[in-house]
């Protein structure tokens, strides 16, 4: 396969191309690195979608939502790629985008492309290979790339780190329940969206949201956040009710932040993030070769059961793998 | 220097011999590590002191603590140890305890032993150094090691990683504030202590524990925990007003934990953590060599200017530090 071919193919928008670039990136075979590091070279640098990330616990309606908003902003003119990052996705088979059914009219859409989560076991493989998908779809021309994920903690750093703004969707609640919500999850939120602002949920919507925009209010104040943000709406995916009204958010959230310089510093921050989370995890890939386990456990036991202090086993262990 | 003769000396309590051993442990020169892991290995392995970890944002009191805490255990006929983890003691000229005169009395005391945070700029030096120096501190027979640390995130996990239970002391604060204490702190806390309940702040610290034993009780239940754990009370350090009660808290709670097994498994969790950090830290090191750093910092640059992408330099580095 000529990468300088597949690279153009991507460049001109066919989707066929775009799959098959994203399986490439995906594969851990050697030589598909190696063709893949070819790939992303000759990609154009030119092209920017907005990079949009979305976190929420199962059952807040999170296809729903991506379904409906994805379509509004086809409706809009605009072509949106949808990628996931689940880390749990090769043991519980598949995050809401393994079932393309329960997005029904977005997956018939040829403005729209989606791809569920790689299945990797660990967070940093999935990490990479969903970063460079990103990038795929922004050298294809897709102007909004979502990035969703489950809401269970580390996976929502890894999207943050390569998203330009981090939505996370909530379900309305009663009282004032946390909803189990990880508060670092909520210090990530540009715009928190509380959806089923429909029939008999919608004064608890209300209400959540309320509490949820004074929480925001407490939590965090960045240099990137102009008044009124971060904020707090609610929405109704099956009502597509809502949903303008978040994107204009969005839309001037990121104006703003171009025209302070923000969004290309939080590019370029992101990008020397990732170099470094690169390189120390082909660093700690050595404990996962299969020998290296076995010495691991057997040391492992070793200290917890007093026979040998942390850092010494550790050095022995480090001596062995250079050995 | 014998490294057998050194263990026996600080096995039997010798307080010059302890702090010499300790100085050993901080050293980072290969022929000192050397010594120290021998000295490690031949200390009793049958000493088990409390571990307690204490964190506190400044101004909350903590030296007052740790002085009136730290007397009333010696009145009881207890050894006390105090150590710090601070990891910024190398930049700004020291933690608390690199001040003794604020722990005037306890300092003076033979049945007292306080110890300032090693200078390291990576926690993870101050961790391994600190971890060690806990254990010469159970083998010279002290009862209690105290390890404080500053209320900044991350030495946090460190020290709770290392103590038999953790202490979080607050100060009275009006409102709801949430005193810009980080939830994972919290979360990690079996004991919050709002000092300075007297005087005018009595009645403030009062509501102030009301607020945050409502805030434990949203936050964390787990199996370590027994009916009524995690807790929050109020605490005088000046007046020396509950410190009996916090200890008998204290008591409590580790009895408790004894029984059900959880002392032991906590540590034997502990140990095979450090030994998994140890190994990563290792692992990692090669990253702060000069060349490397040089290397790390024209790559990143790189990498943010859009001329490489994450994956291929991060790959390219690693090749560099292989040749």
């Amino acid at each position: 396969m000529d990468m300088t071919d597949l690279a153009q193919r991507v460049s001109a928008g066919e989707r066929r191309a775009l799959a098959r670039a994203i399986t490439l990136v995906e594969s851990g075979r050697e030589d598909h690195r190696a063709q893949a590091a070819e790939l992303l070279a000759a990609l154009p640098q030119d092209r920017q979608a907005v990079r949009i990330g979305l976190s929420g616990t199962p059952g807040v309606g999170k296809s729903t939502f991506i379904e409906s908003f994805g379509m509004m902003l086809i409706a809009r003119g605009l072509r949106v790629a949808v990628l996931a990052v689940d880390p749990s996705s090769s043991r519980s088979g598949g995050s809401i985008l393994g079932d393309k059914t329960r997005m029904d009219l977005l997956s018939r859409e040829t403005n729209a492309f989606i791809r569920p989560s790689p299945s990797q076991t660990h967070l940093g493989g999935v990490a990479r290979r969903t970063r460079e998908a990103v990038r795929l779809c922004e050298a294809a021309g897709f102007d909004v790339v979502l990035i969703e994920t489950v809401g269970v903690g580390q996976s929502e750093t890894v999207v943050a780190e390569m998203a330009d703004l981090f939505l996370l969707l909530l379900a309305p609640a009663g009282g004032d329940e946390l909803q189990g919500v990880k508060r670092g999850i909520m210090e990530m939120a540009d715009i928190i969206l509380v959806n089923k602002a429909d029939g008999d949920l919608k004064p608890v919507a209300v209400r959540t949201c309320a509490d949820y925009s004074g929480a925001l209010r407490l939590l965090r104040k960045r240099a990137q956040d102009p008044e009124g943000y971060p904020c707090a709406m609610t929405v109704s995916a099956l009502e597509e009710d809502g949903l303008a009204e978040a994107w204009e958010r969005m839309e001037a959230l990121i104006g703003w932040r171009r025209e302070q310089g923000f969004w290309e510093k939080t590019r370029e921050a992101q990008a020397r993030y990732w170099f470094n989370e690169d390189v120390k995890q082909r660093l700690l890939a050595q404990l996962y070769h299969p020998e290296a386990r076995v010495a691991l456990a057997a040391l492992s036991d070793q200290v917890a059961a007093g026979e040998a202090d942390p850092s010494s086993a550790a050095q022995h262990f480090v001596d062995g793998l250079k050995g």
